[in-house]
């Protein structure tokens, strides 16, 4: 994948669990609170859970509960549960957005469409929901179950934004940010909010902590939608290129047919009109040298800087360390 | 559509409107707050939201929250955003269902998913989803959240344990009860429950119109998948014989396989799992000569029965007059 200068992929396994050792025991918390509540009386629905369970993904967004509760005050008892909830809709969001994407393979494993097809996934993903308001109920007030589901319908609206853009090759960019802003900032944001919120942070610390929150999702999908162009299967355990199968467009793209020579433009429309098997490979160069690559790394890059910044108004902590270091991360992983 | 004897098929709609008159108001509150609840600024989203109020069902599961809150004493402010709630959560399943049962036609209009693809269905039952649970906690308690995630995840397990037995021609009566328990009765059962509750209900009338709720429930799915072998589509205004197509065995199926004649038995068996487009029309006298029929019939009265006595704990009431009846209409109903 090519990076900005003097970025080196790291392996995300390695960095994460050394910038989560200190919140080993609240993420472990949080796996625990996370299985009970799945639990189910039926087999068959034990057995989706627990491929679920198996995904293990890289858990960002229970980790984002719990350091900017521990950068906020403390780490309180509602930190693992709310970790567990936001982990639950992401998976309810993964579980669906297989489905949507026709993926195989999530994870380096089956994706639950593929193992036992669309509609079990599809209820899979119902179930998780609907058991992660029930697990956000189970606080001691109705804060977290109304933040989450304003959160998780932003969601759901990106997504659906997303759908009705499909194959619109005059996507602005404007409406690109407004997508990702929903489908992937509303859930980093809304788990930073809690995070905060949860450990009594003031009103004006919790709004930075959100604002930390949707700089970094934004940061994190852009990187995302670059790694779906350049990023190795191996590395990432999911089916890539296909936001250009499903003809999604992400930034490099709306980039290169704005700004590049009309040739290359020419080429890079057909290739996405066709949707051809190896219109990743022939993108590559015409996104690099247009510069369409760098400018959508730049645009990870600034956002980045803006979750940093608005870090600014936590005391100094081990936490706040993390979190910087994490927003980092973001555009130095390989998966 | 065959009934037991002296009771006529009614037109669903003049009956619902003459029951529903006393709770008029609370209904057109709901349909307010739902309506409100659910608008987005992005055009596409609202177009697929305005589809699915168009819907315009029965309403039971709202009108189930306003009567029982009058029958246990009096209807709340919060009684019609609960109506709204469950209506909500109800349409969101209807859409996902469509999806599963690949049904084209739902309430005389074609269905989200035959209109928009599956993925907008999915996406916007995940949208009906946050929002109800978003609407949930704007009431005081975390209750109302924390009972309808349990009823939610009640009727996933219910929807994803009939894909599991789907092909199974050796289902038996008590996991179809058990099916049904989760993807039909919990929420009305809930419905009721946060009638009586939100009416200032002590804990046992809460329970006694809960378990109303729940053979209620009970009895309208056993009429319902009645009426996909026998109804008629003018009528209901959805497809019909999904069931069998999809291979989903229904009570009636399950007892002439139980106690049928071995050449009827073998008959039926061949037509299930050839799924023919005349399988319907030739299982309808195998059921009927069997006696199959006035089983599922039977089951579905029996329910009624204890639906009605379950209100013995309710004062007198014009409201406690209207739930009797209602228990009666499942099976009158034409649609």
């Amino acid at each position: 994948m090519t990076r900005p200068s003097g970025l080196q992929a790291e392996d995300s396994r390695r960095t994460l669990s050394r910038l989560f050792a200190p919140i080993q025991a609240g993420l472990a918390d949080a796996e625990r609170i996370f299985q009970d509540e799945l639990r189910s009386r039926f087999p068959f629905v034990q057995a989706l859970v627990d491929h679920c369970g198996d995904y293990q993904g890289k858990r960002l967004r229970p980790a984002l509960v719990l350091l900017t509760g521990g950068a906020c005050g403390r780490i309180a008892a509602a930190h693992p549960v709310l970790a567990a909830v936001v982990e639950m809709i992401h998976t309810a969001t993964l579980v669906h957005d297989d489905v949507l994407d026709e993926s195989m393979v999530r994870r380096h494993a089956a994706t639950v469409n593929a193992e036992w097809g669309n509609e079990s996934a599809v209820m899979l993903g119902d179930y998780l929901f609907s058991h992660s308001y029930h697990l956000a109920a189970s606080l001691d007030s109705t804060l977290a179950c109304r933040w989450i589901g304003k959160a998780t319908h932003e969601v759901c609206e990106g997504e659906m934004q997303q759908i009705h853009h499909r194959g619109n090759l005059d996507l602005d960019e404007a409406s690109y940010f407004q997508i990702i802003a929903g489908k992937t900032a509303a859930l980093t944001a809304v788990s930073c909010r809690l995070g905060a919120h949860y450990a009594g942070a003031d009103e004006a610390v919790v709004e930075a902590m959100e604002s930390y929150g949707d700089h970094i999702g934004m940061a994190f999908q852009i990187a995302d939608d670059v790694l779906d162009i350049w990023g190795d299967e191996r590395a990432t355990g999911k089916s890539l290129g296909t936001d250009l199968e499903k003809q999604k467009l992400t930034l490099p793209i709306i980039r290169l047919l704005e700004i590049g020579e009309p040739a290359a433009v020419a080429e890079a429309r057909s290739l996405l009109q066709e949707a051809r098997a190896d219109s990743r490979r022939r993108l590559q160069p015409l996104l690099e040298e247009s510069g369409a690559l760098d400018y959508a790394w730049a645009k990870a890059r600034w956002h980045v800087e803006r979750a940093v910044a608005a870090l600014d108004v936590a005391a100094p902590s081990p936490y706040k360390d993390i979190l910087a270091e994490m927003a980092e991360y973001v555009l130095r992983r390989s998966s």
